[in-house]
């Protein structure tokens, strides 16, 4: 089956780059909304389900016992830019466990963050495992282990006790089976299990209404929701789509971006879960895919409808800040009636 | 029409991301050797025939009264990595016009090359319009409109004699006529006029040969590569796909790089021009593409091949180090017999 073209990139009067992609938006009693393409092929989620591997560690009470704040939680739901305020929030959760950024597995790597990067540099430092993107997440996977009374070293590998609750929670809220012959190791060491996008839309319907998942999974979910929507910043960071759309949305819409083209959201209001992947794994793709999705399905004003289409469908412009082109979702993926 | 997958990217057991696009490959006197996907629908070619667009300086006899260097050659064809070598030589060649850096119309950002980019950072310095990856070619523009007593204010505009030189020199080898209802703003200001790849491919495989086009023109093109294959740092930078082709393989093969996943090439032994494009855009899927013919097409030591083999179809590693998948072209565009 072809994927649909559903992202244009234009210059001048013509299409320069076209992306295909699949998309999944599912109600939390599994009714289908839209499917676009082969939503069939298992997909790697990656990053985007770091909300849904937080849930253990709020629905076990850890995070309370440990005193996280809801910034630390937004925190350990985020591909962060390696801002300050990252790098600190991550810090401050490994010290509530007792531990520090030696225990963290996830490798090291300059800031995602353009600024961010430079200003590392320009201090005459060089990053540390916490400037990784994966640091807050990490830092609640030791936060697990620790309130779990278990070593936290080896906390990535499949075996250990964290991700096998990690997995648990996975399988629980997406309904679908993790297996170990649709494993691929992440980029930062953990499992990530490829499952189809309609049963990781589910999960994401479940998260955002708590609909057909137990009380316990349900509060941790709202609060996770509340946290991030309350502390966008710490998701992502500054410039960044996620952070941008949950400052104009708040927490009617939580969404979350993944490696290799995979966004996921919930829109709590509507009761709907969303799972999409780019083919060709472009970030630029996924967010025109998820920002096109988030204009076509919830009612806006004129302001969050014009700050929403800024980030979904945006002008290019070059490096004299001249307009060459830009870059919109397609009609298939917005419903717009076909001529 | 759809066009074939022509990449794959794996993680684990499973495919994680699939790039799609279309290829022409043809010899001097315009007969197809391999043609893979829409190949009529018109391409911006982007950075990827700066080569081409240098003509009219070597071809002019400007390059040589002012006495450009070799690497300042290959400087004028780059989409350079903004390495301190590179804005030395962008410099030098203004100051051979009697200009500096004032004059480049280029616009400005900071460099391409990480490394580069931080070590400007850590200096405490911004960047100047010398480390915009085009600033060896609006140079060697600057040297073009000096050079024929024109002032060089407003070379980036269609209209001014630089870019209408640069136009012709385009129309000229490729064949094809470029018009303005199919032009665009490149990303450094100056028009780009999307042509079919077979055009484009066909214009390379003459400049890699000399065939069918004026002594003069056919003298400038070896001029131009051997400039490049003699300084291939100069023509992108450290670790860059290009830079280490043509390390590898020295004037066997003339490689450029476009924005957009465009990719163009001259193998002058086999009298091939090749042009590509992956339909989302990405740089990863064209190298991918371009390192796949390189191997189908080219005759290749064990050393040889291994070492573009390392570039084409790359380990894909974790922020540990610890290798999680793997890039690499599809047997369609490889020639593998089919199954």
């Amino acid at each position: 089956m072809d994927n649909p073209f559903l992202v244009e990139v234009a210059r001048g009067h013509l299409v320069e780059s076209r992306h295909r992609g699949s998309v999944s938006v599912v109600e939390a009693d599994g009714v289908t909304v839209l499917s676009l393409g082969d939503v069939d092929r298992p997909v790697f989620p990656r990053s985007a389900v770091k909300a849904l591997q937080a849930l253990p560690l709020i629905e076990s009470g850890i995070a309370e016992q440990f005193g996280l704040t809801d910034e630390e939680i937004a925190l350990a739901c985020a591909s962060h830019s390696g801002e300050p305020r990252h790098t600190a929030a991550a810090a401050a959760m490994l010290a509530k466990a007792g531990r520090d950024l030696s225990c963290l597995e996830c490798g090291t790597h300059w800031p995602m963050g353009e600024a961010a990067n430079r200003a590392l540099a320009a201090s005459g430092e060089t990053p540390t495992a916490l400037h990784n993107n994966c640091s807050g997440k990490h830092a609640g996977f030791i936060c697990l282990a620790c309130g779990s009374d278990t070593d936290p070293a080896g906390y990535v590998k499949a075996a250990h006790l964290v991700q096998q609750r990690v997995r648990a929670a996975l399988e629980d809220i997406t309904g679908a089976s993790h297996d170990e012959d649709r494993s691929g190791l992440d980029g930062c060491s953990i499992p990530t299990y490829a499952i189809p996008l309609p049963a990781l839309a589910f999960g994401f319907a479940r998260f955002g209404t708590g609909i057909g998942i137990s009380p316990d999974t349900a509060k941790a979910a709202g609060r996770i929701r509340k946290a991030v929507a309350q502390h966008p910043f710490m998701v992502a960071g500054t410039d960044r789509f996620d952070t941008r759309v949950m400052e104009i949305l708040g927490e009617r819409a939580f969404v979350k971006v993944g490696a290799e083209g995979v966004y996921c959201a919930a829109l709590p209001e509507l009761g709907y879960g969303i799972a999409l992947k780019a083919d060709d794994g472009t970030t630029r793709a996924a967010e025109a895919m998820m920002g096109g999705l988030l204009l076509r399905y919830l009612k806006l004003s004129d302001e969050e409808r014009a700050a929403i289409e800024r980030l979904a469908q945006p002008v290019l412009r070059n490096w004299n800040g001249i307009e060459v082109g830009g870059m919109t979702a397609t009609g298939e993926l917005m419903g717009a009636p076909s001529s």
